[in-house]
């Protein structure tokens, strides 16, 4: 299939440009900074810093004590440092001259929080709390808050708290309320130190202009913030008497509006950067969400789905309800007066690539090695060859759990109706064809519910694999738009920079002139779209009798594997 | 594990023998021939012969016409020359003189079917017929005759016809009624022709004695022979007109029982296989059966499982029961006089190796390498490190469809509870698993129903590995007993040569003298079998969601494979 990429560049890339915009996404193990001008999106240069010091997960820098299990923790200066080098060397890459830029815009991975002080500093930054893990950031992926997010979840459902509902019923560990109670839990001395509690995303524009502001999307989504309040005093006292004023006194403050100015770029950031003093900078915004301006799907009801590892959809509405199963809702989530909508697949290209990593046969390395290919691509070109279900198999799609619309991470994946004839690039088909069920399964969800999908669009990693967009849209019945640029989120950030910078009128207005997405569409072809139906049937069967009820032989399963963990090798030969 | 192989050997190897017997096992791909010594058992020499055809799938030899899908033929001829080629290697290779061998025996696979004249001539060797397919052995493989099982079972469901459950409420596709109802449907003129249909097990015993025998056994569990009768002329008639006096007319014959004396050798096969003139036959037998008085399990109760691609179970009984699920049972099926019984397994060896073959990294494959191991092997000292249920993995057997107890070749294989840690000794060992579980559900099958197993011996070339001996042990929390040899077809047809010979009294006996079987048991560790409990029981539960009627997606993914096939290609990319 020919890429049909076209962006809206209306200007060569050789014309000298006018202004610009910078964005800048701070991702899981690296930063990369894009230069954008700011008439058409043209991306002009960039350039990447992968953080020195990673994802921490065994001990603090300098210390060799180690760290809780499902500890995940980042360096602050790596995020100062991306500032410092993939700036500049963006702007030297575009030739561009600061003078042209007009607006800095960034976006964070989230929930990714950290404790700091009323001036901003890090805690882990003051000398006599370096050595203490709970003064370090705690990135995303940092899942050893399990126990605190059931606490909090289980007091939440019985006191019927009318936030639940929101987040699908259950909030996770990632997230700002589990973070900071496990803090709490585990150091009291760090949370007695801790002035602000703060998202990645916000503490950024803090570098950038040299005050606080707070984002309505992380305050939403990750948050707990609904309809002006945060959760009652009464109910945190409930959870902890030491953590009843936790909201007001380390969350609380004034909500700005994605696209707005946060302010002015400081003397010091402006030293950072090679940016000019006063800069406009926009206010944080998550990586995801900030993506819905490139992909121009800030319209209601227009469906972004970020397919990597993993896939994040994220829809406006003008409709405010709930949804089972989607991971959370946010007033101004992803544009000022809309509700952001967000739902989610937790493995996607993971298994893809879990399958291709382990259990694709040296014969079929061969053949890719002779014919150069990545085994993913001998695997889908042999996978295409065949007819729909010509297979005989169904996959569910759970094997990091299920985000959406189950919320249960004790799930695990599933393959029915092999044979003695399945061949890998049957399974790996199956595979892909299983997580384009889980995401009609959300599409479907968020109309039942009375959120209609208008359209869908697919941005990440996976708008250069034909055959899964293929499947995609074979599977949903509905032609699919695509995202034309691997700069997503970094785009989206420097369109919110212009926004900040007054350049367009509003996001919705810098998306349509500065987003970038393919000239066409993938569309579906309809004999195999009714083909899939009756696989697709066959996928919500196993899908309710598994997720919802019918057999808990899942979670039992888990349980097993966990206490055969706990009590050591009972085992045939046992060697340990 | 040490192999803890003794044999009843009292003599060494290097001891000049004084009696001996001949026991001859024509397999799907080969003959093999034992000289076996009647006063112990000890093999003395073996020599095997591949069949020059092997299984004719494709085309008729010297022909081109393309054979119908599902079709497996054999060559006749192939099965002589064992008797030219094998059997004077394996006198020569044992060093004894025709003079001590005082017996032949014979044992086939089952249901291998042939149509032959009155004398016995293969149809398939009638220059005039040659050239037609269904004048050739059809292979028990053959499974073109699936339509013609399908009506046998209808009508005789509707019927309510008496021998029904004695086959598990099926009739199978493999055996001599659908497969003799194929060659009327689809070549009338070959059925008008046919004046014997016989199985290979009784005709090769005709090559060798100069007429026909009929064993009780084949005409018991292959031919609906049940409490004296055939199936009725009336019901015969009901199928097609054409079939009414199919039983009488070329099958029926006073029956023999195993061990007995069929006749003597012909001067012919005596020039074929260089011994003397009027040798003792012995009464043709089934290879699983005739296993049975090797694995010393002729004593009712005793549980014999042949384990290698598949599994046959057969086990005697003095009790009339019918077992749910079981394939079939015949009065002296193993042994005059007793019930024997008999149940299976479609896929053991076979999924093992599916997945070894098609599912196992090039790193796994360099590491086997280096350490010297198979695959297989590496795989199992990998997946015996670990703790029982420590893979959070449960699979149904179902790759090949399910014999017993559900009976239904429609069902495909499951797998449940994989993550993206899932290793693929994990899987390989969950597969192993599997198939120790249906085993578990079989034996449980026959104890419910009244027949119960006081103990289990394992053969077959799955004898060779500790890894599933160990699993199959703590899984069904019993010490299994192990058949000593990897001839134990062979040496259970010299078994019963033994006896037609008059050298031991009965089957029983001889088995006791002549049997091989290890000292000791592979014995359970009560940990790890009371830990496969809760996994068993998922096990239990999945089987009869997707196997007695709770999801039907199982089948319909088969329909759907099917249609697939039949409609041609609808898809992404096609390029057929």
């Amino acid at each position: 299939m020919a890429a049909n990429v076209s962006a809206n560049n209306h200007h060569s890339a050789g014309t000298e440009p006018d202004t610009v915009v910078l964005g800048v996404d701070f991702g899981t193990l690296s930063g990369r900074a894009v230069v954008v001008r700011v008439a058409d999106g043209t991306e002009l240069g960039s350039a990447e810093y992968t953080y020195r010091h990673g994802v921490i997960t065994d001990h603090l820098p300098g210390h060799t004590d180690p760290l809780e299990p499902d500890t995940a923790l980042q360096h602050p200066d790596d995020y100062r440092e991306v500032l410092r080098r993939a700036v500049p060397a963006a702007l030297r890459e575009a030739r561009v001259s600061p003078g042209q830029v007009i607006g800095i815009g960034t976006d964070f991975t989230s929930c990714t929080v950290l404790p700091v002080t009323a001036e901003g500093t890090p805690l882990c930054e003051l000398p006599d709390l370096a050595g203490r893990p709970h003064a370090w950031p705690k990135l995303w992926r940092h899942h050893a808050a399990q126990p605190e997010a059931d606490e909090i979840n289980a007091l939440a459902a019985e006191r019927g708290e009318p936030w639940l509902p929101r987040y699908g019923g259950k909030i996770s560990s990632e997230w700002q309320f589990a973070k900071a109670l496990q803090v709490l839990r585990d150091d009291p001395g760090v949370y007695e130190r801790t002035e602000r509690w703060i998202e990645g995303a916000d503490w950024i524009v803090w570098q950038l202009c040299g005050y606080e502001t707070r984002n309505a999307a992380t305050a939403g989504y990750k948050g707990i913030y609904q309809d002006g309040s945060w959760p009652t005093k009464d109910f945190l006292a409930a959870l902890d008497p030491r953590f009843a004023d936790f909201a007001v006194s380390r969350l609380d403050h004034p909500l700005s509006q994605l696209g707005e100015r946060a302010g002015g770029l400081t003397a010091q950031a402006a030293a950072w950067t090679g940016l000019p003093e006063g800069l406009p900078v926009a206010v944080g915004n998550i990586d995801a969400h900030v993506t819905a301006a490139t992909a121009q799907t800030t319209a209601p009801g227009r469906m972004l789905a970020i397919m990597g590892t993993s896939t994040c959809h994220v829809m406006n509405s003008e409709v405010l309800a709930e949804v089972p199963g989607m991971c959370g809702m946010a007033l101004g989530g992803i544009t000022p007066g809309m509700w952001g909508y967000e739902a989610g697949q937790s493995g996607v290209g993971d298994i893809f690539g879990w399958f291709v990593d382990s259990y694709v046969p040296p014969a079929y390395h061969d053949e890719a090695a002779e014919l150069g290919l990545s085994v993913h691509d001998l695997l889908s070109r042999k996978a295409a060859e065949a007819a729909v279900g010509e297979h005989g198999l169904v996959a569910l799609d759970w094997h990091s759990g299920n985000r959406s619309v189950l919320v249960d991470h004790s799930l695990s994946g599933v393959l029915v109706g092999m044979t003695l004839a399945t061949r890998p690039e049957e399974v790996y088909r199956a595979l892909v064809e299983a997580t384009a069920f889980g995401t009609r399964t959300i599409v479907e969800a968020f109309t039942a519910a009375g959120v209609p999908v208008e359209d869908l669009t697919i941005g990440g990693g996976m708008v250069r694999n034909p055959f899964v967009l293929q499947i995609y849209a074979d599977v949903l019945n509905r032609p699919l738009r695509v995202v034309a640029t691997e700069q997503s989120c970094a785009v989206g950030s420097a369109i919110h920079a212009a926004v900040a910078a007054g350049a367009h009128p509003d996001v919705h207005a810098a998306s349509a002139a500065m987003g970038r997405v393919r000239e066409g569409t993938v569309d579906p072809d309809p004999e195999r779209a009714a083909a899939y139906d009756p696989l697709f049937a066959i996928y919500s069967e196993l899908h309710d009798h598994f997720g919802r009820g019918g057999s808990d032989s899942l979670r039992r399963l888990r349980s097993l594997r966990h206490a055969a963990y706990t009590s050591g090798p009972t085992t045939p030969e046992g060697k340990r």
